[in-house]
C-alpha cells in the first residue's frame, strides 16, 4: 500500500473510503465534540486463544496455588485450572467471578498495578510468541493517530478491569488512567496500623456491574462525561456503545472490527446474545448502518511490524 | 504584594512558605503522580449563602411551578420553597433528594447541561451581584496554574453533581468533562420512538451514594485511576480525601482554606460531624498537619479584579 500517506496499513476498499469519508467531515463537529471510544479486546489488540487478562489471572492463581497448595482443592479454583467447562458452567459466572477477586482482595491499587506491570514486562503472547504490544493492531493505531490529529480525545471503554487496562494504557495507546473506562473494582477506604489513609480492593465489582453491553453508554458518560461521536468495537458487548455514537447529532462514525482472517489473526463471528437474539452482530453492523472492518480484506498489516 | 512573581494574591508567611516549600520538592514526585485533586464549593469557588447548585434547583423548581401550580402543593416542594427547615428535616435528606432529582428525571446529558449552561449565562450571585465565574477565589487560581505549570494534572473533586460542575468546567477551571469526579447520577439507556440509542437521567443517585467524607477516595480511584499527592479541600466533606493526598509515599500537600474572612468572603467553620466527632475541620488540620490557608490573613486578593 505505498502511497498512502493517511492509514497506510488499510487496503483500497469500501471501507477505507468510509472512514476517509468520516474524517473529511470532521469540521462538521464542534472540537468538545470530538469524542472517540474504542473496545479493547479484539478491537485494539488480539483477545485470543483468551482474553489477556484471564492470562494474568492464570498465572497469579498458579502462584497462589503454589504459595497455599490447599487452594488447588476449592472447587472454583479447581475447574479454572483444569479448564472444567462443565464444573465452571454449573457453578456459575458470578461465583466463579467472586473467586477470582478474591485473590486480590485487600491489596492498594498500587500493589494490583504493579502485579500487572510484571506480568505485561515478563510475559508473551501464549500463541505469537511476542510482548503483547505486538498483539495490537496496526490499522486500529494507525486509525487512533489520524483521530488525536483532528482533534479527537482518544478513549479506551473496555469489559475488562479498568484497573488492568490503566496499566498499559500510556504506554500502548497514549491514554491516561482517567481515559480508560472498564469494569471498576468496588474499593474500600481504611486507614493502615500507623493511621495512613489507604485503598484497598473488595471482592466485588461496583454495583453497576460489568462495563459491557447496555452498561457502557451510561459509564462512558458518568467516567467521561461525553457523547462520543466515533466508537469502535468488535462483539455484542459493544453494541450499544456503537449505537450511541450513531445517535450522535452530527457526523458519526461506528466501526465493528470482523475477526474473519484464520492465517493472520483468528476468525470467529460472535452472536448478539442479549443485544438482538440470533442476530450475528455483521448482521447487526448491516441493519444498524455500521461500518464493518474485515481483517482479512481491510487490513494490509494486523500486527506493528516492530517494538 | 507587588514583587511576588509566583503566588502574588497570597500573602508573606507560613502557609505561602509551606506552599512554596512544597512547589519546591516537586523534581521527586515522577510526573504520572503529579496529580492535583482539589474539592469545588467552597474551595475554588464561594459556597455561601447557597451552593451554587442549589441556587440552580431553586431556579428550577420555580420555574417547574410555574408551569404547573399543583406542584407548589408537593410537602417536600413546599417546605424547600418556604425555606421550612422544621419539615426538611422531618422528611429527611434522601426524600427532600430524590423530588428534587424528580424535576429532571427523563433528561438527556445534552438537555441537562444546557439548563446549567442557561444558569450561568444568566444569574449573578445573590449577594454579590457578580457572574459565578467571579466568586471563583484568585489564590487558588493561582496555585492551579503554578500546579499545572510544574506538569500536575489538575481535577476537581465536588461533592455537587458531576453534571453540573463539567459544565463550567473547561472555562472556569480548564478541566475537561472527565477531569470532574463529582456526585453521580444514575443513567438508563433507552432507545427513541425512531430507535436512537440515548441516556436519560434517573431520579437517584448511583448505588456508592455523594461524593463526600470516605466516599471521595474511591472515587478518586474508580474514576481517575491515580493516586493524588496533592488536595484542597475547606470542609468534612473533604477530608478523607486531603488524609489520602498525605498519604501519597512522596513529597505531599494537603491544603484546607479556612473561612474567617466576615469583609471580604464569609466567615464559618464547619465542625467534623462524621469525620472526627466535636473536632472542627481546622482542629482536624492542626492534628493531621495539614496547611491552612487562613483567607483573612494569608489572601491578598480573594475574587479575580476583572473577568
Amino acid at each position: 500500500m505505498a502511497g498512502n500517506l493517511v492509514l497506510p496499513s488499510w487496503r483500497k476498499g469500501a471501507t477505507r473510503s468510509a472512514i476517509l469519508g468520516f474524517l473529511d467531515q470532521v469540521d462538521e463537529i464542534p472540537p468538545e465534540d470530538r469524542v472517540a471510544v474504542f473496545d479493547n479486546d479484539g478491537t485494539m489488540w488480539a483477545e485470543k486463544p483468551n482474553y489477556t487478562q484471564l492470562e494474568f489471572i492464570l498465572l497469579e492463581l498458579k502462584e497462589a496455588v503454589r504459595k497455599d497448595p490447599t487452594l488447588a482443592d476449592k472447587p472454583e479454583y479447581r475447574a479454572i485450572l483444569h479448564g472444567d467447562s462443565k464444573g465452571l458452567h454449573e457453578m456459575g459466572l458470578e461465583r466463579i467471578g467472586t473467586s477470582i477477586l478474591d485473590l486480590f482482595v485487600g491489596l492498594t491499587p498500587e500493589q494490583f498495578s504493579s502485579k500487572v506491570a510484571s506480568f505485561f514486562a515478563e510475559q508473551v503472547h501464549p500463541e505469537r510468541g511476542v510482548r503483547y504490544r505486538q498483539t495490537r493492531y496496526q490499522p486500529m493505531l494507525e486509525l487512533m493517530d489520524e483521530l488525536r490529529r483532528r482533534g479527537f480525545d482518544f478513549y479506551i471503554v473496555s469489559a475488562g478491569g479498568a484497573e488492568f487496562v490503566r496499566v498499559i494504557g500510556e504506554d500502548f495507546y497514549g491514554v491516561k488512567p482517567e481515559g480508560v473506562v472498564g469494569s471498576q473494582i468496588d474499593y474500600e477506604f481504611t486507614r493502615s496500623a500507623h493511621g495512613s489513609a489507604r485503598l484497598v480492593r473488595a471482592n466485588r465489582l461496583v454495583a453497576s456491574g460489568p462495563n459491557e453491553g447496555a452498561g457502557k453508554p451510561p459509564n462512558i458518560q458518568r467516567i467521561l462525561g461525553r457523547h462520543p461521536s466515533v466508537a469502535g468495537g468488535n462483539s455484542p458487548g459493544d453494541a450499544e456503545m456503537l449505537e450511541y455514537a450513531m445517535a450522535y447529532d452530527g457526523p458519526s462514525l461506528a466501526l465493528l472490527v470482523n475477526h474473519d482472517d484464520a492465517e493472520r489473526e483468528y476468525a470467529y463471528e460472535s452472536v448478539a446474545g442479549t443485544f438482538a437474539a440470533g442476530e450475528t452482530i455483521t448482521d447487526t453492523a448491516a441493519r444498524l448502518g455500521w461500518t464493518v472492518a474485515s481483517i482479512k480484506d481491510d487490513w494490509a498489516t494486523v500486527f506493528p511490524l516492530h517494538e
